[in-house]
C-alpha cells in the first residue's frame, strides 16, 4: 500500500525510515527476540533506549548539566496544571495568551495563583504573538513567564524568546519542538506533547532545572511530584515506552540529518513554497499576520468557507490528507513538522496552482 | 528473526497476529495511506477504533448502560490518586492491602480522607489475598471498598469478587484485566494499565459509572475530572491513539478467541502446567499461598537464591526471557498472561523438569 501525503495537525506524519524501524522492531527489537512493546522498561535492552533519547534531546537542545530530559504521561495538557501545582503555589505567574493552548494553561494556572497577562491576540482571533521587546518587563516577584512558542490553530510561531527578567522562563514547545535550533539552556521548564515533531502521542518531554525542585510542591501524590520523576528517570511508573522508543528514532534521524539547522532549513524552505503560493496571489489569504506566522502550520483560505471545504475534499481525493482548517479559525491549514516530505510539499503546490486555475 | 519466549511482568507479551497487524497499520492503517501513529485522533479512522476498542471491552466485561469505558494517561499510578481526588473527599474508604500495588493506591488515598485496611498480608511478604466471606462488613458510611484483583509482585489473585456492602466497589485490575469472565456490572469503578494483558504501556482503561460523576470534585484541573473525560470521549487531550489501537485488536483477538471462558481456560491450563512442576517435586516451592495462587504470575522458587539466579541464565540462555522474581520477594517469576503461548509454556515446563534433573 502507497502512503498519501500527510497534513494532519497531530499525530502527525513521521520519517518513512522511522517507521520502517519500527515495524521490524515490532516484531524483535534490536535483534532480542522480544518486541518493543512486549519488553520490561526495565529491561537493560530499554534502557539503551531510554538513555539515548535523553541524551539526543539534551544534546539538540544545548541543555546543561542542571537540566534533566523527563518522559511524562498525560499530554501537555497535564503540564498545563503541573506545573503551577508545583511551582506557582499562590504566587504571580505572567502567561503570553497566543491561542487556544495558552488559554487552557492560564485557566489551569489560576487554579494555583495570580495570572499576570500582558499580552493576548484573542481580539485578533489570535492571529499574531507579540514581537520581540514588545512586551512591558515582567513584574517583581513573578515566579516564571510561560508561552506557547507554536500556536497549531491560528498557525502563528515566536520567532524570538520573550524576557523572562528575573523570572523563570516556561515554554510549551509541543507544536516546535526540535524543529530549529534554540538555546534549551535559556529555559527552566520546557514541555512538548511528543505528537507533533517527535513520535506518537503518548508521552510528553519535560525538560525542568534541577535547581526548581526545591522550589516544588512535595505534599502532592508521587506521580505528580516533578522531583520524583527526576530521582527514577523517568520510570516512577511504567513508562509510554514505544513512544519514547520512536521518539529516539526520530532523534537520531535528526541527527542524522545534520542536527536542527538542517532540520530548520527544510522547513523553512516548506513554509516558503506554500506562503509562496498564498502571497503570489489574491486567490489566497494568509490567515495569520506575516511576522508571526508558523513554519509548522501554514493556515490560509480561498476566502470562501465553500471554496475551502471543495479544496479540502479535492486534495484528499488527490491523496493529499488532513489540510482542514481547525474549526476555531475555518480555512485550510497544512501541517509541515519536521518529518514532512518535499514530495508532500510540492504536491500541495502543484495542487494549490491547478485548483487556482480551475476555480480563479 | 525468531522471537524468544517472554515471561516478562509487563510490559508483556501480545499475540503474535496482533504484532502482525501492527507492522502493517504502522505503514498504512486500513488502507488509508496513513500509519496508525500518523492519523488525527479525530479522524473518523479513528473513531472506528476507539469505539470499537470501547465497545468491545464494555461488552466483554458485561457492563451495564451506566458504565462508561475511558482511556486515560497516567497509567494505574495515576488512578490511586485520581481515585480518592475526585470522590473520596475527605470521607472513608475501605483498601483491602495486598501488596506493593495497593500499598501505593492506600498512601495516595490517605492524602484525600480516612483509610481502613481491614486486611493486610504485608507480614507475609503479601502471600495471601482474603479468602471470601472472611473480612469483616464494610463500615457504615464507607464511599468505596478498593482491592486490587491480582498482585504481580507475589503472585496472588482474587478468585472472588468482595463485598462492598452499600460502598461503592472498585478495582485496580491492572494485571488481570479481560484475563476471565468478570461481572463488571458489580464494580463502580475499574482500572487497568494495559500493559499487561491487553496492550503496551502509555494508556490506562477505567471503567466508570456515570451516576458517580455526580460526586466527582468539580474545582479540579480538567484532566483530573472524570465526567470531562466521559463527555469528551476520551478526546478532551489527544489519547495515546498507539496503545488504543493495539487494545481494539486484542480485544477482537479475545472475541475471536471464543471469549473470555475461552481465555480462562488457556489460562487455567497455562498455570495449572508450571504449578504443576512445582508442587510435583520437593526440589521447588510456591511462593505464594496455594488458596490464592494467581493464574497471570507464578511465583515459585528453587530455595536456594544462587541456584534461582542460575536457572534465570539458563533459562534465558535457552530462550525464555523474564523468569527472574520481583527484587521485594525474590526467586522466580513465570509471567503468563492471555497471550503467552502454549508453546512458551511447554518450552518452561520442559526447562523446569530439565533443570531440576541437572540440579536435584
Amino acid at each position: 500500500m502507497d502512503r498519501i501525503h500527510n497534513f494532519s495537525a497531530g499525530p502527525a506524519v513521521l520519517p518513512e525510515s522511522v517507521i520502517r524501524e519500527a515495524q521490524e522492531d515490532l516484531w524483535s527489537h534490536a535483534g532480542s527476540g522480544l518486541g518493543i512493546c512486549e519488553c520490561s522498561h526495565r529491561s537493560p535492552q530499554f534502557d539503551v533506549v531510554i538513555d539515548n533519547a535523553r541524551d539526543r534531546i539534551h544534546r539538540l537542545l544545548g541543555c546543561d548539566a542542571d537540566q534533566e530530559v523527563l518522559f511524562l504521561h498525560g499530554g501537555a495538557r497535564t503540564q498545563f496544571f503541573m506545573l503551577p501545582m508545583n511551582l506557582l503555589r499562590g504566587g504571580r505567574a505572567t502567561y503570553i495568551d497566543t491561542g487556544k493552548w495558552s488559554d487552557g494553561a492560564i485557566d489551569d494556572a489560576k487554579l494555583y495563583g495570580t495570572v499576570d497577562v500582558p499580552f493576548s491576540s484573542k481580539s485578533t482571533n489570535y492571529d499574531r504573538v507579540p514581537g520581540p521587546g514588545t512586551l512591558p518587563a515582567v513584574p517583581d516577584g513573578t515566579v516564571y513567564l510561560h508561552y506557547t512558542s507554536n500556536n497549531t490553530v491560528a498557525g502563528t510561531e515566536f520567532h524570538h524568546i520573550p524576557d523572562a527578567g528575573s523570572a523563570w522562563l516556561a515554554c510549551d514547545m509541543s507544536s516546535d519542538f526540535l524543529s530549529r535550533p534554540v538555546d534549551g539552556s535559556k529555559f527552566s521548564f520546557i514541555y512538548a506533547g511528543a505528537q507533533k515533531n517527535v513520535g506518537p502521542s503518548g508521552t510528553t518531554v519535560v525538560v525542568i532545572r534541577k535547581s526548581l525542585l526545591e522550589h516544588c510542591d512535595t505534599a502532592l501524590p508521587p506521580m505528580l511530584r516533578y522531583g520524583l520523576h527526576v530521582k527514577k528517570g523517568s520510570m516512577y511508573n511504567t513508562p509510554a515506552t514505544f513512544p519514547i522508543y520512536v521518539i529516539e528514532k526520530v532523534t537520531a534521524w535528526i541527527e542524522a540529518q545534520g542536527g536542527l539547522e538542517a532540520v530548520e532549513a527544510r522547513n523553512v524552505a516548506q513554509a516558503n513554497a506554500i506562503y509562496g503560493v498564498v502571497d503570489g496571489s489574491d486567490f489566497w489569504s494568509g490567515k495569520a499576520e506575516r511576522a508571526s506566522r508558523s513554519l509548522m502550520n501554514v493556515t490560509f483560505t480561498t476566502g470562501d468557507d465553500d471554496r475551502d471545504m471543495r479544496f479540502v475534499q479535492e486534495a484528499a481525493a488527490a491523496g493529499l490528507s488532513g489540510l482542514k482548517g481547525h474549526r476555531s479559525v475555518g480555512g485550510l491549514r497544512a501541517s509541515i513538522y519536521n518529518a514532512q516530505t518535499d514530495a508532500a510539499v510540492e504536491a500541495l503546490v502543484s495542487f494549490m496552482h491547478d485548483f487556482e486555475k480551475r476555480n480563479g
